[in-house]
């Protein structure tokens, strides 16, 4: 026997209230602990509760529970992320119960317990997810989980898979769609918007989605959105596309791999970002994006998220490796992670230096421009463009004779329109308490000085350096700048600076 | 240099109010997104933010912002926990600012990447923790990074040892100081009401403190509360104890091992207890009670939480190590963990249980009077007041006498007095669907069946067994009862009965 228990409970409805209520993207609501549904329900502060709106729409929520007058009995009050995934209307009866348990919280426990887990165990976790069926606690257990006792190759396959199905996956009439990805950790590696541009204006199809930031300053979600609109939809994504050549927009807005973003959230919280979890992130938005060429940049450097050409070298042969199962063909290429590139760090700082280079600036930075050649080319090799070993000098080509700049540009227009990055309110430099040589730049605590300046939440924040490893300082010079948008963050950074003198190291 | 970032931001003050907010433990604060402080700090919604009182009281919180004129501008409106933790009045003015970054996060992250942690990397977790400084997401992160990669034993004399030191640590003039400890995973096992009547009843000192439930459907703490105040202080464990010999109370009311409490409750989401957290949890509660002689008993059964003899005989060596090192002499006890223990399980039902056990009531469950004079007799023994191999029987003697009830009433009495348990208001039989005798019963599907119904929260549901192993049944008779105080969570357990027929096994 089966107890209906939406009939069983006789729950009465109670009306949905906005409550301009921010929460990034936690599902709130909140309800009078002496109404008659939490006293018919049973219901406790922090329960997961399932809502369900008259025509039949879902969503999960944590309850917090009010007793006070701002709130009627009558009212269930929604967090703005919980109102937009429901889609109600002010004063709309929902109904309200406790969520049943998810048989794919076991698979979470018995991985906590040190166990592998099987394609279905993921499917089921990933699927839960993605729906946002899990709490921050079980998002982080899952994660933390996977790293402790990492995973291996055939759970990586099985997660990614997981992860591809659990969304859309877009078909391009190309039957070669080439795609790059940097595996993070170095600090204003912002080549995709160059990149992109080089390989569209050379014919090739490059649709390419983007992260926002995981545990950097910016991601190229956070950048691009300084020069164009990101979020949109596969409609129009496929329009740019179709027109363009190329895209770079955000990939949560054309729901790729919906789990990943769940993931990203929690893994930025806590800082961590490991191996498995970071190849079926990569791999499932490209084979999900309709991706069949991946130029991979691996980052190598005693201060990045890859510390030795060994660990760079075994990413890739792991990458390659998932990749291969789906038939995707990659080429990584570990490169130069010693200090950041370019000058700017945060979203609006580093599409200052991306503008620089696509226009051709004589004073833009031309690390960012070399190694956006260098990648550009890889790509142009393996799209069939270009002769093996050519591919960099055509980039180059392209660059200079200003047609990535037209294309960029025309990306831009079918984004809705070319943006100008904005600029900090407030600017304080970091002097050089010596003079010598710039011998050592430590990029995790660079970046930490522009996540702390405000980065990437506050889009004109960040850090803009003004020194590379070997050049001569001046004591007294600035060797960076500090930009922010409040007093608070500014001194926050500062602080967090000075009690950092190992930043840049200068030798005398 | 330094910026003091207090001055240098000059934060103007913001008004507590009172919200009503249920949250449970979680400090949350609501400031308009508009709001000066939030502009001028920089806040976004979620940041982690510490606040300050007039009196120089701190306390860190999670940040809503509302964009709704049911907040003023002017006002940070504070959860009830919030508003305990700070202790403010309303339109007291507040300082709030960003949380600055905490060290001891790096050495979680160290141990998500499979790291093992020194004794300071623990104590500057567990302090932390103790203060309130981690988000829950933090917290399952750390709980489940050293589940997955399991800690060894000087992680878990580190985890103790800070654990203890990060709470008060109580004296007491007898030279011997007994407890007893269940590490759990039987529903129902409630013998320790009726050892500590016992023991104090023989003239031994038990100052017992106790748990609310983790993963269980009832914790002693839980089922206490039904019969006298369990929530005292010191001051109040101090004076039951000098008067009585022993106590039952609730050991967070008592700041002992005060990080346990926050731990668990995330465990208690997480459903996870794992071994090394539980040595650590235990111990660090009896150190700081001020035990030295503990009894520890290690229910095993093949759905118990030690389901293997080696496993019950690993933990109790692991358990022996750790304390040893503490100078804390245990025994281990291995009892019979095939079935639940009584015919109670929720806190006012194990409640009725052990009043019946302690009243000699002829219909009391005899499984229970002989497990909890099992483990008295061991404490008599190691306590000194029996003979070894004496214990069991002289435990017998004084609860048959009733001088364990008196002693039980006396406790209660200055406990704030003897409560009766209550009552639910719904009860629904679960029926044999044919004859024959029960040869299994899963005590972790009675234990979920008896929190579906609503326990630990409400005191009063849970699961009341008719039937024990070995018993015969007729088709149609009842195997048990679901008491449940709301209809909604009534439906949902008597759908979880239905869908989980393997609850007990009856063989024709």
């Amino acid at each position: 026997m089966t107890v209906d228990t939406s009939a069983d409970t006789g729950a009465p409805a109670i009306r949905a209230r906005r409550m301009g209520l921010l929460s990034q993207h936690e599902a709130i609501i909140l309800m009078r602990s002496d109404c008659h549904v939490c006293r018919a329900e049973g219901l406790y502060a922090r329960a997961q509760v399932v809502i369900s709106g008259p025509d039949g729409r879902q969503a999960y929520a944590t309850l917090y529970q009010v007793e006070d007058d701002w709130l009627a009995p009558g009212e269930a009050g929604l967090s703005e992320a919980l109102w937009n995934r429901l889609g109600v209307a002010a004063g709309t009866p929902l109904h309200i119960r406790h969520a049943p348990p998810l048989e794919s919280l076991s698979s979470v426990r018995r991985r906590v317990h040190g166990q592998r887990l099987s394609a279905e165990a993921y499917r089921g976790i990933v699927d839960d997810a993605a729906a946002g069926r899990y709490t921050d606690i079980h998002l982080a257990a899952f994660l933390t989980a996977s790293s402790a006792l990492p995973l291996d190759q055939d759970e990586v396959i099985a997660l990614t898979e997981a992860m591809v199905d659990a969304g859309d996956r877009l078909a391009w009439p190309a039957g070669i769609v080439v795609d790059k990805h940097c595996v993070g950790g170095l600090p204003g590696n912002r080549t995709t918007p160059i990149v992109v541009a080089i390989a569209a204006a050379c014919g090739l199809t490059m649709p390419k989605t983007s992260s926002r930031a995981i545990t950097s300053p910016a991601g190229t979600a956070d950048t691009m959105e300084t020069m164009a609109l990101v979020d949109l939809d596969l409609k129009g994504m496929r329009r740019v596309v179709e027109q363009e050549g190329g895209c770079i927009v955000w990939g949560k807005a054309v729901n790729l791999s919906p789990a990943d973003d769940v993931f990203i959230r929690v893994e930025r919280v806590l800082d961590i970002d490991t191996e498995g979890q970071l190849i079926a992130s990569v791999l499932s938005k490209k084979i999900a994006a309709g991706s069949s060429h991946v130029v991979l940049d691996i980052p190598v450097g005693a201060t990045a998220k890859v510390r030795t050409d060994e660990a760079g070298e075994a990413l890739a042969r792991a990458l390659e490796g998932v990749a291969a199962h789906f038939g995707l063909t990659t080429r990584c290429i570990l490169s130069d992670g010693a200090q950041p590139v370019g000058r700017g760090i945060g979203p609006a700082l580093e599409a200052h230096d991306v503008l620089a280079v696509l226009q051709n600036d004589p004073n833009a930075p031309q690390d960012l421009r070399r190694r956006a050649c260098l990648l550009a080319g890889a790509a142009l090799e393996i799209g069939g463009v270009a002769p093996a070993g050519e591919g960099a000098r055509k980039a180059e080509q392209v660059l200079a004779g200003g047609q990535a700049w037209a294309k960029f540009q025309a990306i831009c227009r079918a984004q809705g329109g070319l943006r100008t990055p904005g600029v900090a309110s407030q600017r304080r430099p970091l002097l050089a308490t010596h003079g010598g040589r710039v011998t050592h730049i430590n990029n995790r605590k660079i970046a930490r000085l522009a996540k702390l300046a405000g980065a990437p939440d506050v889009k004109v924040a960040g850090v803009r350096m003004f020194v590379r490893l070997g050049d001569e300082v001046q004591a007294g010079a600035p060797v960076l700048d500090v930009h922010a948008d409040s007093p608070g963050e500014m001194a926050y950074a500062m602080d967090y600076a000075h009690h950092n003198p190992d930043l840049l190291e200068i030798e005398a």
